[in-house]
């Protein structure tokens, strides 16, 4: 390419000016097609009726592959063969205003129901895959040796494999809708979007006519048990766990906290739903560090352990808010979605003593049954600190909850002892 | 605040008109202080010297928590007590020009280093941190059960805990030394940056005086097993595993792959090479499904499987090309930076059969020893196609690679047998 195309290169854009696309988004309509697809690739030109990019931050690596040549700019996926293994919806809660603000319900069925538009080569894309899994877990084998669970040759085969449905969700935020969940008032939303992240999709200002916004932020995985037609069918029982991503726990099984043996608690109770006529459903939110990242998560571990009087209970929000200036960055405003997605109305065990989760899909207008803590013997020693803290501050326990005396006696690991 | 302050907006900065930091960046400069401070939050107004924000896309919630009130946008961390757990560096690859282009070599000493600028005021903040944590993992409890690996109160504890330093890190490219490690020019690279990201950061293209980019991707961690002294120390032996995040297997034990399996492998290797007065290391880049993203990822899973004579080896890689237009987007030319950061010239043991990876490793100057394939007894069924894929295709394998003969009869499960 040479070196004076640069002189074109376009900032931002406005509304007007030719630059309005032919395909409107009418976001809670009934229907795919009068919802209008999505389109968000730079090759769409005056088609391009999003902010942001399709696979949010891997458009940054699509971008070296495209400059270093390993691939076209041009390149549009194949979607031959990609489609769902598995129906999901529509579901009414696809049109109830409101109700779905953070995601594309339509975003699986695109090959299905923009297949004309994608004919003549309008280039839309799935942001959500829907595919079947097998998994292994040695702590499902475990519950198996342990006689809390058995082989059924459908839900969990010989050798402790458990049969799965999995979808991958990729974000799709509707501004207008995420600014009325967080009651916020939407232009002060997208300026503030736009600074604070440095001067992100400066569009996020210019371009108010365009209401959908492709964040690159983690989406969500869902693992559904059993038939995945029975999650959204309220004559079947559903238990549900919603875990938000904590790597350390998750895949290296860190000591310091819940999250992996309450994940996989959450699976045992998913699977055993299903095996009962059921269906269990696990969704796994890409939030590392309560949305703070694993840099902030890491210092905080730092500040937590070299406090004077060590690592306490009595102090565990305190820290992280003194260095990531909120205890909390999840916002599980927009959980729920999800949920909604799936056609859900009553979560009948739900796998998780988090209050913010519970209140969450409460206000969403999600029924919850009975809330399941986590056993005790799953609950690493260091991990004490967490949820002792957790029980004080509001989380769900079937005891009482600890007291402040209490708290400061709940003390973790000192960093000499690792 | 009121309406009228959204007519002020800067939409994007240009070189000069005020906007030049008085702390400019020395990129391969011998010392942190003659480099210079990385500042990229939206507060520092002149003296910002970087396109993009800290903590990447976690600064979107950043964003959401200052939008709904949760956070004062003022608000600065409290570094105190946060300082890293054990020292690395500095290294002399630290400024040896262009050997390291994608993460900050000094970041997690920015308290130390510029103390005198965050006690006058200056948002300098870390890029990197530094702790401790005790990881307990059932496939290492099974390894201590069959004898392989023996607890010896220091690298494993009583109960099969490992002992270890780990570190997240936050990408800071230097986009020079990006440009010519993909050996492209720098402006068109900040220019498909910007356009094939839908438009993200358009001062990538108009601040060219600015050189360092915080991109909104996922990081690396770090697993450190033994004395991390001992890890840039040649006169120690060091064992190796370099991992991208795969989270269907790494966390939910998905059999179509290897990812998992072979993680715990490198781990044990690495505690192994520690418990024998070496050292170990495990590399966890966040780069889900290649760095093409998990839609992408089930998109091609169900490609694979629904194609005409089943999921086959042969088709492996060409499947994915097809939806996502690249075979591989994680690009493991960035890959070796990390290994420089931790001033390693030679890895003894390389746990992974990646050619990719090899290759950038060598290209960077790494000596490698021995190459460690995961063992046959690690393979889930399914995974054989993967498996065989990679060894026709150049992975490094102790037999024979397989022909293409071969490849057409390694066929996974079908849809129907989930």
């Amino acid at each position: 390419m040479s070196a004076n195309r640069t002189s074109h290169i376009r900032l931002t854009s406005h509304p007007g000016s030719g630059s309005a696309s032919r395909y409107s988004i009418n976001w809670d309509a009934p229907t795919a097609r009068e919802r209008g697809p999505v389109i968000a690739t730079p090759n769409s030109g005056v088609n391009r009726n999003a902010v942001g990019a399709h696979g949010g931050a891997y458009s940054i690596y699509r971008a070296l592959a495209i400059s270093s040549g390993a691939m076209a700019a041009e390149t549009r996926p194949e979607l031959h063969n990609t489609h769902p293994v598995a129906q999901v919806g529509p579901h009414a809660q696809w049109h109830e205003a409101g109700k779905i603000v953070s995601l594309d319900p339509w975003g699986h069925r695109v090959s299905e129901d923009f297949a004309a538009e994608l004919a003549e080569g309008l280039d839309v894309r799935p942001t959500i895959a829907i595919t079947k899994a097998r998994i292994h877990l040695p702590e499902i084998g475990d519950a198996i040796a342990k006689g809390r669970l058995e082989v059924d040759g459908r839900i969990i085969h010989e050798g402790g494999e458990i049969a799965v449905t999995k979808a991958a969700i990729d974000p799709v935020w509707h501004l207008p809708g995420i600014a009325s969940r967080f009651e916020v008032d939407e232009t002060q939303l997208r300026r503030t979007l736009f600074e604070q992240t440095g001067g992100m999709y400066p569009e996020l200002v210019t371009r108010p006519d365009l209401s959908v916004f492709l964040p690159p932020i983690g989406g969500i995985t869902l693992y559904m048990f059993g038939d995945p037609a029975r999650i959204g069918d309220g004559r079947y029982s559903l238990t549900c766990r919603v875990h938000d991503e904590c790597n350390g726990s998750d895949v290296f099984g860190s000591d310091i906290c819940t999250c992996r043996p309450y994940l996989t608690h959450g699976i045992e109770e998913a699977a055993r739903q299903a095996q009962a006529g059921g269906a269990g459903l696990i969704v796994y939110n890409r939030k590392e560090g309560r949305a703070l990242g694993e840099v902030t998560k890491f210092l905080v571990y730092n500040a937590r352990k070299r406090q004077p009087g060590g690592d306490q209970a009595a102090t565990y929000f305190e820290r992280t808010e003194c260095v990531a200036g909120v205890q909390d960055a999840r916002f599980q405003q927009l959980m729920p979605d999800v949920i909604h997605w799936l056609g859900i109305r009553r979560i009948d065990r739900f796998v998780s003593m988090s209050n913010m989760k519970y209140d969450a899909l409460l206000k969403g207008g999600v029924e919850i049954g009975e809330r399941v803590p986590i056993p005790d013997y799953l609950v690493p020693d260091d991990a004490s600190v967490e949820m002792e803290a957790k029980k004080a501050a509001g989380y769900f326990t079937s005891g009482k909850p600890p007291t402040k005396a209490d708290l400061k006696r709940v003390v973790g690991r000192d960093l000499k002892e690792f």
